[in-house]
């Protein structure tokens, strides 16, 4: 009997769990609405009874349980919770503590995502990287010594608003010019508009309002060998090439993931964000440097994120007992 | 008997030496020529020697020895000695050890001088923290979980070299618009020529060549009021600040320390950096970040950094020695 994890991802709209093992397999997996419950109590509840009701098919014993969570913070073990009508913040490591005597870790997604990297993905050779998750917005999680950074206050590694231009494009975070204003799916459409602004030359994404263009229409478009969009792809491998190399000058990394949807480019985006980073790279630095597309399984990434959390918890608390 | 390391600070032409007690108390110093050794190791001899030399005079015994020098690597052990004739890399480390059977560390004097300020400076009571150093260019420490970050080949924390402006000015490096190129006391000097070329207002600074304009005389004129000056101040203060914030989105430290010749220019420099980098902040963290000036004293500061280097190195031998 091989010994499991739970790996919690917890969505603002629906929670999925899997019973995880250490080398990644998932033996059983679950979903249920995160917004059923009433109140935070009602969803400990509720994610145990799912745990319970498991039991039997996980094929081993539980011995520790993840969750991963996009306002979740490692240091403090709570979940800001906007979305849902549990009064706010929550410490979820502690509600959850309470019903199990097993070790319970959380952190926020990208966090996670780069531990699931780490034990089963793409970063299993290294104990230094980088991960960037690319969706509508830009997350990141930065590992030192086989440790995700938490800093002071466990929320270190908030790449997504690093500044581009101070002057530059309005973000949700109130500032101007932040990274994930040009990398991520939204900042590459407010890229392509930039170029139709400034370009003559003919584009199918001339066809498009603001609000009806996707992410996966200029992936096609750049793909059809459209020069608006191939231009977008470029200009937006250049700003997170150039990021990229002021990271490498933070923690000089051993290779840097990258994650999520906007990465599902694939060659459109990876091709001239590694030519910037190496043009952009302090001479110091390895110019060649691994730039790799993750290689965790898209739908189940989330829930081997948070069943990482979990195992590196594990680990930690047996190594401390010993 | 108080126990002592050696800490030895290795400069291009001088070598200083201090035994230091656990309390930051420097106990012996001596100095000798770096370049009076005909070769590497009549270098380590000669500096084997010094310590023998200097026994009767350290009140306690000699657990460690530390290194700081500008091209260490902490991960090899090795020193880049690019001005002496020591033929390119050499393992100091390793050249050490075969003369003590103690613990002998290694760091570059940005990440040696964080340690120090976290034994015995400014950063005792943090065990995350960014430590700038300010001189004729830009170096930085970054600590977390009380360990400087090395990466994977101890070249993490080269801070003078992220980008400001990709199509800025010429750095060092060979490329363009590093933070160096304005936040040093260089880059205080071309900011200085950048405003003299932009505003028509009277200045002292317009009877100086550039060659012959150093920070103390733009200090100087900044304290008399002289509004170039004043604006320089500002401007680098700017450009230190957003750099700082962006800093923070990577480590999320308690604190920032400013050390070097610059920061001597007391609160010409730190009140713009602290105002500006609390405007720069994500709102997520604390935006009165204590912005701190270093408080090691500054001629004794390279052996202190070193010395903490060695104790560093002597607790974690002792810890997994037990």
């Amino acid at each position: 009997m091989e010994n499991v994890v739970i790996g919690v991802d917890l969505g603002g709209t629906t929670t999925t769990l899997g019973a995880v093992t250490r080398s990644g397999e998932i033996r059983w997996r679950q979903t249920f609405d995160t917004r059923s419950a009433a109140d935070f109590p009602a969803y400990i509840r509720q994610l145990s009874r799912e745990i319970e009701a498991g039991r039997d098919q996980m094929g081993g014993e539980v011995v520790g349980i993840g969750v991963g969570a996009p306002a979740g913070n490692n240091r403090y073990g709570t979940v800001q919770a906007a979305n849902l009508n549990w009064g706010g913040r929550v410490n979820f490591v502690e509600a959850l503590s309470q019903h199990y005597d097993i070790p319970v870790s959380l952190d926020n997604d990208a966090n996670a995502t780069a531990l699931g990297e780490m034990l089963f993905g793409a970063a299993r050779s290294f104990r230094h990287f980088v991960l960037i998750t690319l969706g509508t917005g830009l997350g990141s999680g930065i590992v030192v010594n086989g440790e995700v950074v938490s800093g002071s206050d466990g929320l270190a590694g908030e790449m997504g608003h690093i500044c581009v231009d101070i002057d530059g494009r309005d973000c949700a975070c109130g500032r101007k010019g932040c990274l994930e204003t040009y990398v991520s799916a939204n900042g590459l459409k407010r890229t392509v508009f930039h170029f139709l602004s400034q370009r003559t030359a003919p584009s199918v994404l001339r066809e498009y309002s603001y609000n009806a263009l996707t992410a996966r229409q200029i992936s096609e478009a750049a793909t059809a060998g459209d020069p608006v969009a191939l231009e977008a792809f470029d200009y937006t491998g250049r700003v997170l090439g150039l990021k990229l190399a002021d990271a490498v000058a933070h923690t000089s990394p051993e290779a840097i993931i990258l994650f999520g949807g906007l990465a599902g480019a694939g060659q459109l985006l990876m091709e001239p964000t590694a030519r910037y980073l190496k043009q952009y790279m302090l001479f110091l630095y390895n110019p060649d440097i691994p730039l790799l597309p993750s290689a965790l399984p898209h739908s189940d990434a989330a829930v081997l994120g948070a069943a990482a959390l979990a195992w590196q918890k594990v680990e930690k608390t047996a190594h401390s007992l010993t």
